[in-house]
């Protein structure tokens, strides 16, 4: 057991028993990420996401009022608390929701990738060395590369500074190197400042972490939007955009993420109290168009049929190659990818996941505007990717809005009444993806929304929320300020919500595209969806849609809820697992040569699976689920005390 | 045997009946260098050498005025020609005198490391790809590295212009390849053009040696002077200078030889008509201090006790990061040294000899300003450098030169007569080193010079020549135009020449140290002189020494004339071995570690070793060493014919 130093506080992670000395007063999240527990906070650690809940089995803090918005009284005396919102005050033994947003905590993640021992192949060395005498005419590379115990590469630059470092430091100093080349010569007191990053470049967010990697714990987190935004949303509209202006545009679009990336490293190594310069290694994950324009390699291949990609292979580079504001001689790897559209962050996710390690069923997606699918048939692997179209993102959808502050992320009907859950504590201002999801599923169950996709009225009192007639029919979620009516606290700017029956025309398109890419998959491999054994959901965006949701629109084939597990950000764990473990590349490279790669735009019975998958279940499949969901009778029904009241 | 076409004429290479075709009308010199026969010839083929001699066994061309100049009648009769001086005629047989200037052609030098396989590790392979289609999804870099059987790393500027390289041409193109290591895309048809570059960079000369790499074959050499002469004629001279002027003196020094290395390479790919950019691997031997300025490290430690060099292993670089003008990803090795002062020059000469490899004792030296001794024990290498000092440049001596047109550098006196060769066909201006050996030795041997290097005046005819006394004492070596002596045609610019007292004490004390050196590494290696099998002498200045004479001042040690064996530019052809054998580099590695340094600035009895060997013969070993040349009796006596009359 460690020593408690004065101002240390003891916590005991369960159920592993194991001992953390975390700083009195600190805020719990924070300490807790600093020793590298990976605790879901996508709202930044404000309270506003619910996402960092752990549980006290000891030493349970006072509730917090905003433990009480996104916990229910039962989950509070169980011990449950949002860890964002408490500092760390006396000893306390606690359970760690680990890497997964769900509300649902019965189901056990125990097949997520875990490193056992890490090894970043960054490591420090202080040397000592004896300096130059008659006895002792040994080369300066030599003395160096000896003392190291040999097989050291020594670059150019490092070459150059070699002969005034080891003179002006008296022959002591320490010597950072990545796998078995020096990257770079520290005065002998800084022996201990090694960092690495991992970045997740998303088409529209940046996700940083980044790690300690002498001790192997994450010691900042941070997102932002990605600068390339500016140029278009999209992947297509950025590769036309590079196309019409010569090299000099996809010169842009790299000067743009590099930009992003060193603006978010350095960020967080602010927050960390850190250098840029003590980051030698970077794992990057992202989408291949992504990769593409952040290397400056003309992506145009991909958006076009055939939908090539120039590079799958897995890169290593140095930091300066590319302009990465870190130590110059950082080792870059940008991780490897499958296709044109299935890229690195897929990959990283398989391996996060564990996909293909189990002799089962698993079907792995990441939703968003591109749904990619990865089918694992006991060790066999199939790949494809779909074009969902902007529904999930909000940008299609008549209120649609990003998951920001305002935004109607959960639906619930309970009973007979309508709760609208929003994000922040001001009113809503329109519905993201999950909402969207929630709402249309919520509405089919009740069978306000037919098996078709059309609103009508039912002898439901919430029909008396659906407005107008056929296509500009639409539902009422959350009433404006002057109405009174569900929002939960006036705000500045509480206008009427609704979903209406376009919204759900193009919610039909995205799921549906998804659906089809799944059947085309089972088809493939020779499977029927009833033999699935569990369902993943990567990604922070696919992550924090309600799985039994996802059932009810159909967006999956029917299945126990329970064999739906939500991985969080997996692009971003996988990027992090390569970044502590060198082993890691080598593997996710054979990942992609084992994986089939199954282009869905050419496959003939796409296009008629596309339209049947626009479908909503029907009723008696509606009803299957609800009677699923009974006979499990294990749901955690986490309604209560969640309503914009 | 290869079918003759028009206007090639065909060659055989006798012992080993090799069949050249050779371009008739061309010069036989440069047609045999262009099939990769490594003929000698310092003077660049202007015929004042002498040194690229071949024997006709058949169709011997009729003698021209400048064979007679360098070659005695018998020789001129048994079939010797020198190559410079005549065209490709008819179909002949020839021996050709390998990899060495020596006039004593019985000394077979059957021990030189000889390639018998040769790889370079720079291939091209012509691809003729399938563009991509609906069945063929294979990224860019997938297609390519699969149609070369796998194995191939694409640096990020090969990356980049993979996408548009391959649609450009169709999907045809061809690879080069440096090892596993992509580096150039070319336009199909342009498969066979690769080339490598040899590098030696002495102090005062640069040499270069251009090969192609598709067959092996030297297609062009060039030497020109380094430009640092500009700063300083000698190593420490220039240490200092970029000592006192900081990190921009060392980028400067750097400068200066990229360019003199980049004119040199120029010219080479002018003269071979072929673009630079088509040269993929160069290797560069020099002494230790040329190859740090060459990289721009430091070398300060080396010009200080305890002579500490930063680098001594072999770096292997991109040109681009040191920016030659050659193809930018082209592979740059530098090969390894043994210490501050024994270079990758010696090192590449002791491959070249086959140092090591054979049960005997040998001696290898490179005689300059340093003396570079290296002496193998049956496998045991040992390793020193001895500061000789300038008068071998002659550049202490009062009418001292550098071995140019007008230089004496021949000095026999046969019978009574003083016969001085000079170089180049106008008069005497000066004498440069092997002219000031040579006179000193032939002085000594006929006793106008006693054992303590005092001119004397005795009773033979050749003391008329001795003007002054003492301390002003010299001897007349060849009288003005006025005087119509021995000077063989009137030219602008035909003064006296002088041997001076002063000049004999400079030489003493370069020899004298190179002999010192030799003592102390046979004592260290508890060896006797008598027990030498062979002197190597490497480098083309001390292969341009007269091995009679280097015995008879005492230099070497008294062993048989047969024993001594000159080399040639055996740095250069050490590069020229790496260049064209990728297993090379290793093999030097292997080399250096097998070698131990011997400091001789800290070995006690250096000093007094150091007087003693200042000392010339005594009159019984001069006696000793002429009967044993009479014993010998296979000498071929090159003096006649030679006189500059």
């Amino acid at each position: 057991m460690p020593k408690v130093r004065q101002q240390e506080v003891q916590f005991t992670i369960l159920p592993d028993e194991k001992e953390l000395l975390l700083q009195a007063g600190e805020n719990l999240l924070v300490a807790l990420h600093k020793n590298g527990l990976d605790i879901p906070s996508p709202c930044n650690g404000v309270g506003t996401c619910g996402q960092c809940r752990v549980r006290f089995e000891q030493g349970a803090p006072t509730p917090a009022d905003g433990d009480r918005r996104f916990l229910n009284s039962q989950e509070i005396e169980g011990g449950w608390r949002l860890s964002c919102l408490h500092r760390v005050k006396r000893p306390a033994k606690i359970y760690v929701v680990s890497q997964t947003g769900r509300l649902d905590t019965k189901v056990r993640i125990d097949h997520l990738l875990e490193l056992k021992e890490s090894s970043s192949g960054v490591s420090v060395h202080p040397l000592y060395l004896t300096p130059p005498g008659r006895d002792d005419q040994r080369a300066d590379t030599q003395r160096l590369v000896e003392a190291l115990g040999g097989g050291a590469a020594i670059p150019l630059p490092i070459l150059r500074r070699l002969p005034t470092a080891l003179r002006a430091s008296g022959f002591v100093l320490s010597v950072v190197r990545v796998e078995d080349e020096i990257v770079d010569l520290l005065a002998s007191d800084r022996a201990n400042d090694i960092y690495g990053v991992a970045i997740d470049i998303g088409t529209t967010t940046l996700a940083g972490y980044l790690f300690d990697l002498g001790n192997g714990r994450q010691v900042a987190v941070h997102a932002d939007r990605n600068p390339q935004l500016a140029i278009g949303g999209d992947v297509i509209s950025r590769i036309q955009y590079g196309q019409e202006k010569g090299k000099e545009g996809f010169a842009e679009l790299q000067s743009l993420v590099l930009n992003g990336v060193n603006a978010l490293v350095e960020k967080m190594a602010g927050e960390a109290g850190i250098g840029t310069s003590s980051i030698y290694k970077m794992t990057v994950v992202g989408n291949p168009t992504m990769l593409h324009l952040l290397l400056n390699v003309d992506p145009t291949a991909i958006a076009n049929s055939p939908y090539v990609p120039v590079l799958r292979d897995g890169v290593a580079l140095r930091a300066n190659e590319l302009g990465l504001a870190i130590a110059p001689l950082a080792r870059v790897e940008i991780l490897p990818a499958i296709s044109g559209y299935v890229g690195a962050d897929i990959v990283a996710g398989m391996l996060y996941a564990n996909l293909g390690e189990r002799k089962a069923i698993e079907l792995l997606l990441d939703i968003g505007t591109n749904g990619e699918i990865v089918l694992a048939v006991e060790g066999r692997m199939f790949a494809c990717a779909t074009a969902a179209g902007p529904a999930f993102e909000g940008a299609s959808i008549s209120q649609g809005m990003s998951a920001l502050d305002g935004a109607i992320h959960r639906v619930y009907i309970h009973d007979q009444e309508l709760v609208c859950s929003v994000i922040g504590d001001k009113g809503a201002r329109g519905i993201c993806g999950s909402g969207l999801l929630d709402a249309v599923a919520e509405l089919r169950t009740i069978g306000l929304i037919d098996k078709s996709g059309r609103l009508r009225r039912t002898k439901h009192p919430l029909s008396l929320r659906i407005e107008g007639e056929g296509a500009k029919a639409r539902f009422l979620l959350v009433e404006g300020e002057a109405s009174g009516g569900v929002v939960k606290k006036s705000g500045d700017y509480t206008p009427q919500v609704y979903l209406t029956q376009k919204d759900i025309r193009e919610f039909q398109l995205a799921k549906g595209a998804i659906r089809a890419g799944i059947e085309v998959m089972l088809e493939h491999a020779g499977v029927e969806s009833a033999d699935i054994d569990r369902v993943l959901i990567g990604g922070a965006f696919g992550s924090s849609l309600r799985p039994e949701s996802l059932l009810h629109v159909g967006l999956l084939p029917p299945i126990n809820v329970e064999r739906i597990v939500s991985l969080g950000n997996s692009a971003g764990q996988g990027a992090k697992l390569a970044l502590r473990d060198r082993k890691i590349a080598p593997r996710l490279q054979q990942l992609i040569e084992e994986t089939e790669y199954v282009e869905l735009s050419f496959i003939k019975s796409f296009p008629s699976k596309f339209i049947k998958c626009m479908q909503l279940p029907t009723d008696e499949q509606i009803l299957q689920l609800q009677l699923e969901r009974l006979k499990g009778g294990i749901e955690v029904d986490n309604h209560e005390g969640k309503a914009v009241s």
